[in-house]
């Protein structure tokens, strides 16, 4: 398997992200071809499509104002997760553990790095439509059936620092279900699930890195997926509250996101 | 950065590891050069260091045996986990969550998949030792100042499927601390810290795959990593109780593990 870090040019609200991709693959030398994966980070597919919000134009409600005071958040992106979050649990300093899309992030995703000044970004409004659509143009400019990854920063519990998240996928297969596969000893797997694309985001994102690198695109050649037609979002790649071992555990027998302390319900 | 996966024979017990990678890597024409990293998996290191039981060696007690029966676990392994782990705090079914070595995992590491029938891989006594030597010795027969990256599967709260996690890393520094760098707009960053061991596993584990590839070791090439001399196991790569997001949301104010519930001091 080969990683690209791609170079690019700033991303700015409206660009033509897929103009912006070939044209710095080009000046880099990069060929597309069938099967490569190209591995974009969230926040420049979610500039590009203006999905931007100045903090001075959002009035903080009074429940914004008590998250943010008991978090050191500003209540102006406060505001923003209440808006944004499906569910909100508790957090710490400066962040929130939300229920977003599915997938538990910080701060409903909303994020000021890499945005401009007094500016925050929110996740795209659609990832599997963006990796979708980002795939089919590049196929009808280029010819190549590539597949598409869309990278955010996420965080396991307990470790220090932020590893890559698969918000989307268009053209592979995000979980591979191992089960019927035999081990070396041709005993029947237990665990039966791989994590392909957030593997492979994880991937991506060591190349992306997290500051001003400016390599918000990864070209993968060779990535070990299995390739298919279809788009995904985080809901094929979630794990049931009650079948997770972590919601599981700490939640005891909730079956769904509710019996998790909603701090909007709370005295918060 | 180029991965490529390592196919090697089986690994049994007491093996001279680092002779088998050697070997493989020969027949498949790969180079070691300084600054390439070396991805191994837990599992292989553990089988080469006798780190197996045989369940039927093991007397379960009376508390391994209602953990066993509340989780479908073998009363056996159950035991073992006890013994192996630092803290218990609840699980699901065929999976207790466990703290071992500061690390958050299933069944304190241990597992029966790719081990010989009838028994049960702990994980490295001191993973970081392993990783020292795995690295002292490649650089004393070949020459080569590599890194060492030692691999096991991970879970992500919430996320279906496995991911590569870090349990010791010689040879690069692994977390990058981004205080003090600025972002593509000049702004100072927030999130301060990018986990590259985890990711690097991710990349790796991507290729390792999770049934009987027989690839458990992964060369990396330009890997975008701090090269150094140091050595590090999960302690340098654990965040903190009660800065983490998730367990200070789900566990409250709790300023070390104790707070959670650990399963052998309570009815259980």
């Amino acid at each position: 398997m080969r990683l690209h870090a791609v170079k690019t040019k700033v991303v700015s609200i409206g660009d033509d992200l897929v103009k912006i991709i070939l044209a710095s693959l080009n000046e880099q030398g990069l060929q597309l071809e069938d099967n490569d994966v190209l591995a974009v980070t969230s926040k420049v597919v979610a500039i590009a499509e203006e999905r931007l919000v100045k903090l001075s134009s959002v009035k903080p409600s009074d429940r914004a104002k008590r998250i943010a005071k008991k978090f050191s958040l500003q209540p102006e992106l406060a505001e923003l997760i209440l808006y944004e979050a499906g569910e909100i649990y508790g957090g710490v300093e400066k962040a929130v553990l939300t229920l977003k899309n599915k997938v538990l992030t910080a701060n409903a995703g909303i994020d000021n790095k890499n945005a401009p000044k007094d500016y925050v970004v929110l996740w795209p409004g659609n990832p599997k439509k963006s990796a979708e659509r980002i795939r089919e143009e590049i196929r009808r400019k280029t010819g190549a059936k590539i597949a598409v990854l869309v990278v955010d920063s996420g965080l396991v519990p307990l470790r220090k620092g932020t590893v890559g998240l698969a918000l989307a996928v268009a053209g592979f297969k995000p979980v591979k279900d191992c089960r019927g596969e035999l081990d070396i000893y041709g005993k029947l797997l237990a665990i039966t699930q791989h994590a392909i694309a957030d593997d492979l985001a994880s991937a991506a994102h060591l190349l992306m890195s997290e500051a001003a690198e400016k390599t918000p695109v990864v070209l993968v050649k060779d990535a070990p997926v299995e390739f298919d037609d279809g788009a995904y979002d985080s809901a094929e790649m979630m794990m049931p509250f009650k079948e997770c071992i972590f919601t599981s555990t700490f939640l005891g027998d909730a079956d769904d996101s509710k019996k998790a302390q909603d701090l909007r319900s709370s005295k918060l």
